[in-house]
């Protein structure tokens, strides 16, 4: 079977995790789980050159020289993608997928997510690609271990190969449904990993979205292009009406098949979600930085530089980064993005 | 009848306001309500020459630089009675008095407390001049409007001129006391605010703690006095085993009376009590300095210079203060003194 392509994708901005996460350095290339950054983890996750191939980059104009510094030891060869302006993920796959063979496997993969066991990764990869052998276009079906309604989910159907067709793509739902899925158990979270062959999604955009197709084919054509570096034409990209790949093409093709993975992901989507990946102590605390907690239990604290001293407060973050300072309950973590300071960070 | 001279004790440490009160520039020193500090308030509040003398300021060496710059303005022919260390109110009183003639009537006011009305305390201090004159030793009973728990309480006795005699002081009462004592009405709070003859405080002294009026004479005596600045004997100072003036003259002497107050008092105890002098807004909330709150209700945000982003967290305090953040529940606010680097300030 040919190598996969990983495709990693960097246009997450992470405004739920300010003010750690700014848009001069969104999540993925800070170090938020020990010395090492989501998107560092993520091309290590996809170093093997047996399995993969010369990693393929999409990355906003802003953050070219953090992707670059960053990669450069562990994919000196990758191949960077740099949008002009950020147009979802639907776009940023079609140019991704007209760099490459059509018969080659795309991997695709958020470069902001976390994922523990990278066996088990590894092992759904190769599964996925089986499958994208065989011209399906394949999720990552990740185990719902939690009623979560952040998370849109994805429904099992008949078995295929190493995985099963996919009966349903359903958004984020409500607690209840979330609740019913989990007792259910033919569900699972859609996590934004995806695999295909280039050609059978430039093909399925070109059925569903042929505007976008041919806008992108635009981008890709009149773009420039060395060694390292593909920039596409900016009026042709910038004129994309942006779009999700589930919006754009899972969610209407006839060949959306799924593989189940359980390989302890989260999207570290918010402070609460973060704190959760961060091993709290016996009190189910967690401080980063100079910090103390008094009388107070599943709490966090933060801190790039000042000391921060926590009384008596349950289940609150406190961060502190650069001149910034968030103190928020961990049950209203989703809220930081309203924030004023967040909005013009 | 002869005026009266206001003895202003700055000895308190003001610990539970950490960070913003620090051992180099404690709570009487700093503006925590308006532009002035609650040492300078006092000041003026003493400041009127009909019915006050030259004020009477014991402080600690350390801050005695913060003190006379403060009073310059307010009270610029001040005595300056400085504490090499501190040995609680008894003994800094005892100095103050051997400062005046025997007859002088004085007025002991910590400068560590917030009064609103400025009037009501006036004329209090007028009804303690007329007791103290009839060699009473007069204490403030402060209007008791909630079942604290953190002051001590005096209880009425029988009506004596426009005051009454003490019946008895009480410690600080637990909550059910607390309300039992607001129910029963013949409570008020010891708020520390006393009026006494000086000759009459010494001889109560000597009577009830001989061994603290010999050694305060003779630190008096042997002390280093200019016009404005007096440096009792180090030595003798010293030696004395600090006592409050409740404990060591108060509750002994059979001559205690009391007069009633309503002034709007505060002892600004902590960080739940400042809040609370600081009229919150519509959503119960104080922002001091450059802050958001967003879904909270009941919280503050005070901050010497970076901003603080508060989201759904009820009943909390954010201090900033140089290199520190404080984050504490209002309900744990009497803890903050446990704070490691509050200990270490």
């Amino acid at each position: 079977m040919a190598t996969t392509v990983p495709v990693i994708l960097c246009g997450g901005s992470g405004t739920r995790l300010w003010p750690k996460s700014r848009s001069t350095k969104p999540k993925p290339f800070i170090p938020l789980l020990g010395d090492e950054t989501l998107f560092e983890a993520t091309l290590k996750r996809c170093k093997d050159r047996v399995q993969f191939d010369r990693p393929i980059i999409v990355v906003g104009e802003h953050h070219l020289e953090l992707a670059t510094a960053q990669a450069q030891a562990i994919a000196p060869d990758a191949l960077f993608i740099v949008e002009p302006v950020g147009r979802s993920t639907a776009p940023a796959i079609a140019l991704a997928a007209q760099a490459v063979d059509p018969h080659a496997i795309m991997l695709v993969c958020p470069s902001d997510h976390r994922i523990a066991r990278n066996d088990a990764f590894r092992e759904a990869a190769g599964h996925a690609a089986a499958l994208a052998s065989q011209d399906w276009l394949v999720s990552f079906g990740i185990e719902a271990t939690a009623p979560e309604t952040g998370y849109g989910y994805i429904r099992r159907g008949e078995p295929v190969g190493p995985g099963y067709a996919v009966r349903d793509f359903v958004e984020k739902p409500d607690r209840d449904t979330a609740l019913r899925f989990l007792a259910e158990g033919d569900y699972a979270w859609n996590g934004g990993i995806f695999a295909f062959r280039a050609g059978n999604f430039l093909d399925e955009l070109a059925r569903h979205r042929p505007e976008m197709a041919e806008l992108s084919q635009a981008a890709f054509a009149k773009g420039e292009r060395t060694n390292q570096i593909l920039r596409p034409h900016g009026a042709s990209f910038t004129a994309i009406d942006g779009e999700s790949v589930d919006y754009a093409v899972m969610e209407n093709t006839d060949r959306a098949a799924m593989v189940d993975v359980a390989m302890g992901w989260s999207d570290i989507g918010n402070w609460d979600t973060l704190l959760r990946e961060r091993r709290p102590d016996a009190d189910d605390n967690v401080i980063v930085g100079p910090g103390e907690i008094i009388g107070a239990r599943g709490s966090m604290i933060d801190s790039d530089g000042p000391h921060v001293t926590l009384i008596g407060v349950d289940g609150v973050v406190v961060v502190v980064s650069d001149d910034d300072i968030l103190v928020t309950a961990r049950t209203a973590a989703q809220r930081v993005g309203e924030a004023r300071r967040c909005r013009k960070a």
